[in-house]
């Protein structure tokens, strides 16, 4: 991968005259990145472009070529493949090559999916590394290098690498990036286009590698091994920013169960990135923030913040802003502190009421909040703080700044560890200066408070991911699959016998051949019991009547029988009946536990608050299985039922750690039957210690290859 | 208060030569914003300021002087006050007086609530006219005036007027407001300070009735009166923006309800605005490019979007960020528009897959975006367009924008009523010019599509609703007051009384006085039933054990007697036993409807889904009592759980009607019934049609005085 950030020879295929043209923006585009290799446009019609000597072809570049940019268009791309192939028949270089041109797999056409093919297999066969098609290319601003052929990118050098599975996107962050008071450096882009060649993994493993780069923002379209791109961004020891886009309403319209109609691509994506330690940004604008913020503050050691305001109206809403994510809390700061406080600031200054919070008025000075600020910043409650600036008639943008960054440097200077301090100078123009100022000495600044508040949460949930809470566990061996039934969907006893033979608890059940059967076999296994009744034609036996809960007494359950018949076979009359589940009623909370196999990323477990309300409310929680009993247990904690779990109004609290236990049980079942495709344990009834957890309903579905 | 803006002498006390005085400031923002009128500066110490002579006291200005801004801090304000009374004794002009120094009752200290008092007893004595203390004045674009003292304000005229309960938060809209790239237009800016004289219902009001402005901004942090407020905005025939602070978290400690724990001032706020018509901004962008979207857009007709992109993963972004709200859907247009579109758009264009988005790759050019854009403006299936544009080598922001105004222009021209486009200019500083010639044009730009996304929807939320959502009903007469029982918390029985003899349905029941005497009575209502002990010591009988259900037998009634008996006695050994209600079991789901008497907003009337979960999710819906059956029904449509409600899986829908009615009829019982402070029907089981909706209990508490 060196080749493309660091070429000692470029040449640019296509370069052209015309500022107009892709091959004329590349070279220029190098040039303003201070390249220090040779640069070689390439064009049998040009003697000299941009004062570069033009060569006919890349045959006939005599020095030292590592890579080409291809800017031709993707009908003639064909005919510079075969100058690639003789050139390192001959020479031995040119072992890199980007191909910007459109009109490859993207466009849906035969002749642009051939296309894609020749070019695979042409880098492969003759050993190129190859970025693109469809592409913008690489940016370094370290070895300065830029082969995108956009406008108004600013090669300022900085910690934050972007990968980018469309050229436009990065252009729109390259762009804004530039149109900052002080634009913001980066170090590395990779445009990935196509993906023939260098694909998305490749290119974090590599980015993972390079020390210049602190944090790694990637956009995202979707990837077809969502396992290993979550297991390449894990063992990258840098944060990870994902802008993930193609939300589609969640559920696969073919699923059969209930965890299938919850389990949309996006879910899985944002359960996955939690699991997995990556941190998703929800708008260009969260990017942007948190990307700087991990480049350039240090890490929070707590979420305490300190909010410094010399705006009313702007103080009270920064604290809407903060208040407003549940991440974050208000500092309380020693009585020593606010004492000094008291002395520092002027009348009417509105300190700690509420806490963590200080109101100094409009007729702060300069001097008031440097010293306001280092006095904060020694205070051992105080993890950040987040201070708000509006330019007015006494204190301008460029005086603050100015001594805002003495302030930070001393204050910083005299802590074991610096802390994070967001400013937030938040007039457009009339602070653009003091933006600038406060940025170059290496401190990031926000538009809102809003958007520095979101970013500080962003450092602080990667923080936490660091501390353990990423817990993902290996495969374990596929199991043996069992004997076929025939059918896609298991029936209940059938169903059950797998389950328990795994040591997935189960409430007691028996089969039963017909009503008078049923009623000695309820009383065997103690009232109250259901009867279900069994038929491989009922999937949903509920919905048909299939189902009597609350059984007392042995005449109950033949009557039961009866009616579950007249009303199953009113709902399908050439119903095949295969007799009925008798099972003890199990008390506790209404869970759901289930899974199933994703083709992005394999086998997903599930827990979630159960109920027709609940499910409703889509209170679940996934993650990649197999997890272990800590794991699950973080899954319920995620559920925002949980207060109801631990014990509600008077309500007993249920045994999370039974349910824990079965969500790791059903897991590692996931992940070890592969001819599992969707499972759903609804409900799952959590009681007390003493009763347990236990499925009292399964629906099992199965590849056809199990039949 | 047309002397506020359009006053024909205006005389500033306490000028200066001093460029850091707010008494200079003023000046050259009278002067910046080409004020017309006659400008006198007061200060026995100078001859002359920025060219205009200047006047030892006010009395010694010959002119007409309508208004005054005092600029000399509060200590010396009461001497000008006295030059004021003997001008208006002497001269007769001088009605109205802008004070801006602070240090009144926003100090909290007793200082200063003097001598606001003292100012408010001299205004209301003089007949003056007062904006303030500790605000920032006003500014009037069309009349050319500006009393702040702010830097940074454009004064371009526009329809937006704003009313600001915070100097500071007004002057951050402003300056964001004049660093736009083409500075937004505005007509009138108020800002309010301590009240004195103009308050904020005043403001509204007289910014209803001004002909030059479109839409109304507010910024609130809080107002004593709730309801009158809202009555005003409501009255007012223009949208009414309001950015609310102050969002603490929900509930009031004092609270004896579920209801009242549930009722934090911000949710009734919330739920306030949406009845009476007020469009509510959560962020300060939200805020400005809402404002800018009512002065400058036109109404939409419906909620169909249509997306416009050369850019793909910007098309894929803006895709989520409109697909992330439900209120708008994506156009699908005619065929005839379809093929159309693919006769104009380059090819490899993807148009209307999925429906409603079209992406012309970057090769699409000025002619080609501005024949789409008519194209799809001409469709009647499509309500408003978005796009997207980030500027390329091949296509720059200036010539897009200058194609797409002649083209929205000529497909303007031709529809009865112009559409929304909504332009999303996305690259900062490289396209600033693009879009200050869009928005000359009087085209809002955007500057992410999340942005304007939610622009459109909350003109589309206003539009609807124009069209009868809003509800607001005259409250009825006060109801005379029962006699009192000493207690602020009534027994469940004496609860039922109340309301019952107000039409509101509670499920059959009895008292009795002893076990046996439980039974018989038991017997006679018809089992199941209920046994629930009464005591005034227990307002919360279930965490007493005091309520047994679903008994079946006589002498299951007695035994829960004696059960119930020993575990309230175990729970509190004094106990006062007042008998027991025995009450039918209902049928239906779990809800809970409720109420309460806010000192802003008075009664207020509550409907939820009920159960532990479901009150774990907040799932309530609020409105200013009283509300009719139509309006109950919208509370209802509110609730996230409705489907359930509606019958989901398989159970039988809840007679809505039924639930309405008692919602309206609790509503009216609330707005009457002044002694109540606080009710919960928890739960009230909301059946099927057959079965109706019925309370099984009631939690009543009414104020002292109806002891």
């Amino acid at each position: 991968m060196d080749a493309f950030f660091m070429p000692r020879g470029c040449a640019v295929v296509g370069a052209s005259r015309d500022p107009g043209k892709p091959g004329h923006q590349v070279l220029r585009n190098m040039q303003a990145a201070g390249y220090r290799g040779q640069l070689y446009p390439v064009n049998p019609r040009e003697k000299e472009i941009l004062g570069l000597p033009c060569y006919p072809d890349l045959l006939s570049i005599e020095g030292l070529v590592d890579l080409a940019v291809v800017c031709v268009p993707a009908a003639v791309a064909a005919a510079v493949l075969d100058d690639v192939a003789r050139r390192r028949a001959s020479r031995g270089d040119l072992g890199a090559l980007i191909s910007t041109p459109g009109g490859y797999a993207e466009t849906g056409t035969n002749e642009g999916r051939t296309r894609q093919a020749t070019l695979e297999r042409f880098c492969r066969e003759r050993g190129v590394l190859h970025l693109g098609p469809n592409c913008i290319g690489v940016i370094d601003n370290l070895n300065r290098v830029d082969t995108t052929f956009l406008l108004g990118t600013a090669h300022v050098p900085g910690g934050i690498s972007f990968i980018s599975q469309s050229g436009a996107l990065g252009a729109w962050l390259l762009q804004s990036w530039s149109s900052r008071p002080r634009p913001t450096g980066f170090n590395r882009f990779i445009s990935l286009g196509n993906m023939v060649g260098v694909d998305l993994v490749q290119a974090l493993e590599y980015l993972g590698g390079d020390p210049a780069t602190a944090v790694i923002g990637l956009y995202l379209e979707g990837y077809a091994d969502g396992r290993l791109l979550l297991e390449t961004a894990a063992a990258v020891d840098k944060p990870v920013v994902v802008l993930k886009v193609g939300v589609t309403p969640a559920g696969r319209t073919a699923a059969q169960s209930h965890t299938g109609a919850l389990a949309g691509e996006d879910e899985l994506y944002d359960a996955a990135f939690r699991q997995y330690g990556l941190v998703r940004a929800r708008t260009m604008e969260e990017l942007m923030d948190t990307l700087q913020a991990f480049d350039t503050l240090p890490s929070p050691r707590g979420n305490r913040v300190f909010l410094m305001t010399h705006a009313g109206g702007p103080g009270v809403y920064a604290t809407d802003a903060l208040a407003a994510l549940p991440e974050l809390e208000f500092a309380r700061v020693a009585d020593s502190t606010r004492r000094e406080l008291e002395t520092i600031l002027p009348p009417f200054s509105s300190i700690c009421r509420p806490e963590g919070h200080l109101d100094m008025t409009a007729s702060g000075t300069v001097d008031q909040h440097a010293r306001a600020l280092e006095t904060l910043l020694a205070d051992d409650g105080v993890d950040a703080v987040l201070l708000l600036d509006l330019p007015t008639l006494f204190l301008s943008a460029e005086d603050l700044a100015a001594g805002l960054v003495r302030a930070y440097r001393r204050a910083s200077a005299r802590l074991d560890a610096p802390k994070p301090f967001l400013p937030c100078l938040m007039a457009g123009k009339w602070v653009a200066q003091g933006r600038r100022l406060l940025e170059e000495a290496g401190i990031p600044t926000f538009e809102t408070p809003d958007r520095a508040a979101r970013a500080l949460v962003n450092l602080l949930r990667h923080r936490r991911l660091g501390e353990g809470a990423r817990r993902t566990l290996a495969m374990p061996r596929p199991a043996a699959t069992p004997e076929p039934t025939g059918r896609r969907v298991l029936t209940e006893p059938e169903a059950y016998r797998r389950l328990e033979e795994q040591g997935i608890a189960v409430a007691r059940w028996r089969e039963a051949g017909d009503a008078a059967a049923a009623a000695r076999v309820a009383a065997a296994i103690g009232f109250p019991v259901a009867l279900k009744l069994v038929s491989p034609d009922l999937p949903h036996k509920s919905d048909a009547g299939a189902v009597v809960l609350g059984l007392r007494r042995p005449e109950e359950v033949s009557r039961a029988w009866r009616q579950a018949e007249v009303a199953a076979r009113a709902h399908l009359p050439r119903l095949r009946l295969r007799g009925a589940v008798l099972q003890r009623m199990a008390r506790g909370r209404e869970m759901i536990v289930g899974g199933l196999r994703d083709p992005q990323f394999g086998p997903v477990v599930m827990v979630g608050m159960g109920g027709v309300l609940a499910e409703h409310f889509r209170d679940v929680a996934f993650r990649l299985a197999p997890v272990d009993h800590a794991g699950a247990r973080a899954m319920i904690g995620e559920l925002q039922g949980l207060p109801v779990l631990m014990g509600a109004r008077g309500t007993p609290p249920a045994d999370l750690d039974a349910l824990a236990g079965m969500v790791a049980v059903v897991s590692r079942f996931l992940a070890s039957a592969t001819d599992v495709l969707e499972l759903d344990l609804n409900p799952v009834m959590a009681g007390v210690p003493a009763d347990g957890c236990q499925a009292v309903d399964a629906l099992l579905v199965v590849t056809e290859s199990s039949r």
